[in-house]
């Protein structure tokens, strides 16, 4: 009688933690505290009490559990262990063996993309795919591939990590992962806002976006709704990046979906218009059908997605 | 008692036949010829017809025999169908079903790029792994996936379909596919031509190459290895085309190895120098320490990759 689980979402500054049934309905959601202090050592004791203390509110037994899935912001290898978690100020922990140990339950962690997309599968803007990309365009550029249903980890756990993609040999700073030239920096939120003042720079055209003090992704695509000449023209350029690493993505592995999701998916399907315009001219014609969605479950990714980890693996 | 499989690469003139034990030994190696005409019509009958032959020559029952894995010049989907195959003049052939029909064996198609990266993977340059993804430099660029142990199939048999990966926005002639600045274009044996010409015709230097009538790869990487400034300058383009291919392939799938076989590789590990030069300086920091190495099954990694094909799927 296993009809419950809980996927947990581990972040720099909450932990967003969700019960749900077999079925993958959500039955109750909250959010504890991060502790990254002391180099995240509480972390796991945290959750584990909030497991207890919610079993125990809602009269639940180990035996009604099948486990509890874990995205964690960083790399996961396939023994369930995070090398280093930089947000979470984590070295070598065994995740998995550690929380087993002090819940006695089936524990299955995952890094935190792979796993929003594999939340986005089962209940999101995936739904009826096995082979899907999912692109996360936030400050950074999450991704995560999933083929035949399960998460392509890779052997070093960067599966997915097309972030930081190569994709512009001309830019004059480095990522954050020491490279220079990855699609986070040019297609991310941060990437829009770059790329929008770069054009506003090299323009002397007017436009809506002139008047902010710090022109963010939403400008931008508000812009390009209200017809604005020059937030298109970053529109069409951010299009081209993503477009176009995809494209190339598509030849790797051939998914039947690329589900975009993140603050800037918020922009709604006039993101899409932009992305496909560039995948289409750049596409092999094996792949030119593929499917382009926008994810559906918001920041509820990553739990959906954990508790997934540990359904597929076991029950359902 | 299934000990014995057949491997079955089919090419555009032969048919490479193999008989294998079930221990991946290669016990008898043949060949037919490709009867294309009549929309390659006759091409699964003669298969059936050698199968059965050489099963009464070594006196095999069917009771011995796991099944039969064939490589095909094109993709095949997830059903055993293949849509087109334009070498073989083949529209919309049921391999698996038609095949079955006639033999009464278990079969398994895949396409022949990928079905050659199992082969690798499981007793060439591959051996130990189960992620790899396998680049063939011929007159084209064909590549495959393996992911666990198995093919990335794509969910339109475009997996692997590296070849048209897009790398220069600056060609001035298409590619077979239609699209233009794919991999192929640049980095196959055809590629590396096209590299060589250009690059004597506009510098003015003098080379060992400029004496040959039809510069082919194999003078190219001669030419390094005498220590000719242009051949290695060549060299030096090939290996930033494709090293930074494989870097953004890498973030995707995140392989152990990438093993590169085909006609060019014959020149040995001076040619993986070149694409680690630049796999390293565009690689994802995650992804830092994977292994190159070249392919070892020359023409046989089809009959390889194609017995293991249906002997994974069944006893092995």
């Amino acid at each position: 009688m296993k009809t419950y689980g809980f996927g947990i979402d581990i972040g720099g500054t909450t932990i967003k933690c969700g019960l749900f049934d077999s079925d993958g309905s959500l039955l109750d959601k909250w959010e504890i505290k991060t502790r990254t202090m002391e180099k995240g050592k509480h972390i796991l004791f945290d959750i584990a009490d909030t497991i207890k203390t919610k079993m125990a509110e809602k009269s639940l037994s180990k035996e009604q559990i099948q486990g509890v899935g874990i995205g964690v912001p960083g790399p996961v290898n396939e023994l369930g262990e995070v090398l280093c978690a930089v947000n979470l100020f984590w070295e070598n922990v065994q995740i998995e063996k550690e929380l087993e140990a002090l819940l006695d339950l089936p524990i299955k962690a995952g890094n935190d993309a792979n796993v929003a997309a594999l939340g986005e599968m089962w209940k999101g803007g995936g739904v009826g795919y096995q082979n899907l990309v999912m692109v996360t365009l936030g400050t950074g550029i999450g991704g995560g591939v999933i083929y035949n249903g399960k998460i392509v980890t890779g052997s070093n756990g960067s599966g997915g990590e097309i972030g930081h993609f190569h994709v512009e040999d001309n830019l004059d700073v480095d990522c954050n992962c020491g490279n220079r030239g990855c699609l986070e920096q040019v297609a991310s939120a941060t990437g829009i806002t770059k790329l929008a003042k770069d054009i506003l720079e090299a323009e002397n055209v007017v436009s809506c976006m002139q008047k902010k003090d710090d022109i963010s992704a939403k400008d931008v695509f508000d812009g390009v709704k209200a017809g604005d000449q020059i937030a298109m023209k970053v529109a069409d350029k951010f299009g081209e990046y993503l477009g176009k690493a995809l494209a190339n993505i598509a030849v790797v592995v051939d998914p039947e979906v690329f589900v975009i999701g993140g603050g800037v998916s918020k922009a709604g399907s006039i993101l899409l218009d932009y992305i496909e315009k560039y995948y289409n001219s750049y596409i092999f014609r094996g792949c030119q059908n593929t499917k382009f969605s926008l994810a559906k479950l918001g920041n509820d990714a990553g739990i959906y997605g954990a508790v997934k980890l540990i359904m597929s693996e076991k029950n359902v």
